[in-house]
């Protein structure tokens, strides 16, 4: 339904739209006939034992997933796995601030969490495809978040997990980080509350936004060692003015806030009462814990102290001078890393 | 003459304040009756080679350089040393926008280069101190790119020099960073284009300009550490409400935004064509170049690629959790290390 000239299929198809009811909300609102943009790659096998479950991260889609981990030959292969590609609530594909009616609508939309989406996925995985066993959950950044909700709150379901670039609580600075951003895109002027009729007249905050994922999303290697020249960029400057804002720009505002909010607010702890080991000890997938070592939204360090908390779990710390948009995969060293340690894990007994 | 209830001698005294007469700045207008905040620490001796210029860093003062640096038996002693602490112009006790009356008032105040200030100081220093030579210029952050500044201008007249957590040119990524903040400041509507009546209606934008401090100013290791719990805070939350917030919110944003343009232009190469090489190939002075290992304003890779193009630099990475903010003294191992590098400068032969 979206006529939205960056959300539709033609920019990020192929993905089908999946009604799935009703979702009551962790805020206490309901999410009326919430609809989740699945993109699938390959075939179910009898046993139904082939399937691979991909949440999407912050601001992005099942496009850039399908084309960072997905390929034939490759660890996420659909010639051996069923792929299934989650757009997370939000995010312009799903049920989207920019894409509801009514009171809902715009900065109407309720406030979502990563327990949302993945009860959300939860519901499609059992009830619409049938499921009872994932054998693998796997996202970065926000879906790496999303992977660590599915293993502590649905642990027998989940054989192996891998969570590349995140971590099972925000930390108290990524809290400010968020605050931050969502700060630029508010105090746009044209912003007008959320109510704004067309969402690129909120340029100014959208430029900040892009600013901010500059700063935090690549690393000070990537600068100091020009990274961006291979990208086909001269100068920082043109590095952002043709490739950061650019990217983001086309993005909601409304969209990209429901994201920040639910981004700030994870915390898987809460399924234990605040504890963070507790919530952890519950996972019995086989984990691979992998971030990125120029992160700066998601220090290695964090990474290791939660991999600790897990009983059976493979720490690597991977190399990107991207930093956290390695994800966007550019860097082919740091794909071939992850393809390597998505295979290591799969293949685990 | 300023009745602004931050920047006055109870909060920053005492210093004096020298009407050093009509200055040409580089933007190409001219700041009439330029005023130079000025505090002197211990005697000028006979022979009038004991002098010690220190300018201040982005939004301090010369309080705040006294309590970091100068002290009896450290190596910034005024029982040995005349020390002249500069405030630079558009601090808020030097000539700045919020001091400033006629159409050089708030938003009106002319563009101020690292140049103008320099420039500046060399008058203060030789017309109304008397002075042909400084024993030593240091400073750090925005005070250290005025020492490389000084150092390249008036090479004959600087014996030593201690760039201390700055560059001798802003970084591309480091623009990126102003134009963060400064858009902050700016998008505030109480900013009303610079022409807001009370400062502290800024709030909102001086809020957003604390939280960008607060991201860029300390690093990683001191959040992951919990480097704030010894200063008496008990969260990051509790950090920035209870330090980072107070300590930035009163001051004025158009003095704030003239430092912050000053600062993204610094490029001492201006003075040969561009050429950085030839521009620190003009130093004489005895250097010492120390970066903070953990600054993420001004990384140590770069602090350490302008040292190789000195003649006589000594190149020391120091650490602080701290981070750029290390440069508030909070940290007392750190605070050891800039005295004893200090001491091994001063005593170089």
């Amino acid at each position: 339904m979206s006529l939205h000239p960056y959300y539709n299929a033609e920019n990020h198809g192929p993905y089908e739209i999946i009604n799935i009811g009703d979702l009551d909300l962790a805020c206490g609102k309901t999410l009326h006939n919430c609809e989740l943009a699945v993109a699938t790659h390959g075939q179910l096998n009898e046993n139904k034992d082939n399937a691979i479950l991909i949440p999407t991260w912050y601001s992005g889609t099942s496009k850039i997933i399908q084309d960072v981990f997905i390929g034939t030959g490759r660890a996420i292969d659909p010639d051996k796995y069923f792929v299934i590609i989650v757009n997370q609530i939000g995010n312009g594909l799903s049920s989207s601030p920019h894409n509801t009616l009514g009171i809902y609508a715009k900065a109407g939309f309720p406030t979502i969490s990563i327990a949302d989406d993945v009860t959300a996925q939860h519901r499609l995985v059992t009830e619409h495809l049938g499921l009872t066993k994932l054998a693998l959950v796997m996202g970065g950044s926000m879906g790496a978040q999303q992977t660590y909700e599915w293993a502590v709150r649905y642990p027998s379901m989940v054989d192996r997990m891998a969570a590349i670039a995140g971590t099972a609580r925000t930390s108290d600075i990524n809290k400010i980080i968020a605050d931050t951003i969502i700060h630029g895109l508010r105090t746009d002027p044209s912003f007008s509350h959320g109510d704004y009729v067309d969402s690129q007249a909120v340029s100014a905050g959208l430029t900040q936004h892009a600013r901010l994922m500059t700063l935090y999303g690549l690393s000070a290697s990537f600068f100091e060692q020009q990274h961006y020249k291979p990208l086909g960029f001269d100068s920082v400057e043109a590095f952002f003015e043709g490739f950061m804002k650019p990217y983001f720009s086309p993005m909601d505002p409304n969209n990209l806030i429901t994201m920040l909010e639910k981004w700030r607010a994870v915390d898987v702890s809460a399924l234990e009462g605040g504890n963070l080991r507790a919530a952890l000890g519950r996972i019995t997938a086989k984990a691979l814990i992998m971030p990125i070592s120029q992160d700066m939204f998601f220090p290695p360090s964090m990474c290791l102290a939660e991999a600790e908390m897990i009983k059976d779990a493979v720490f690597y710390a991977s190399s990107s001078p991207s930093g956290h948009l390695g994800l966007f995969g550019v860097d082919g060293d740091w794909i071939r890393e992850v393809d390597n340690q998505l295979a290591e894990l799969l293949g685990r007994k």
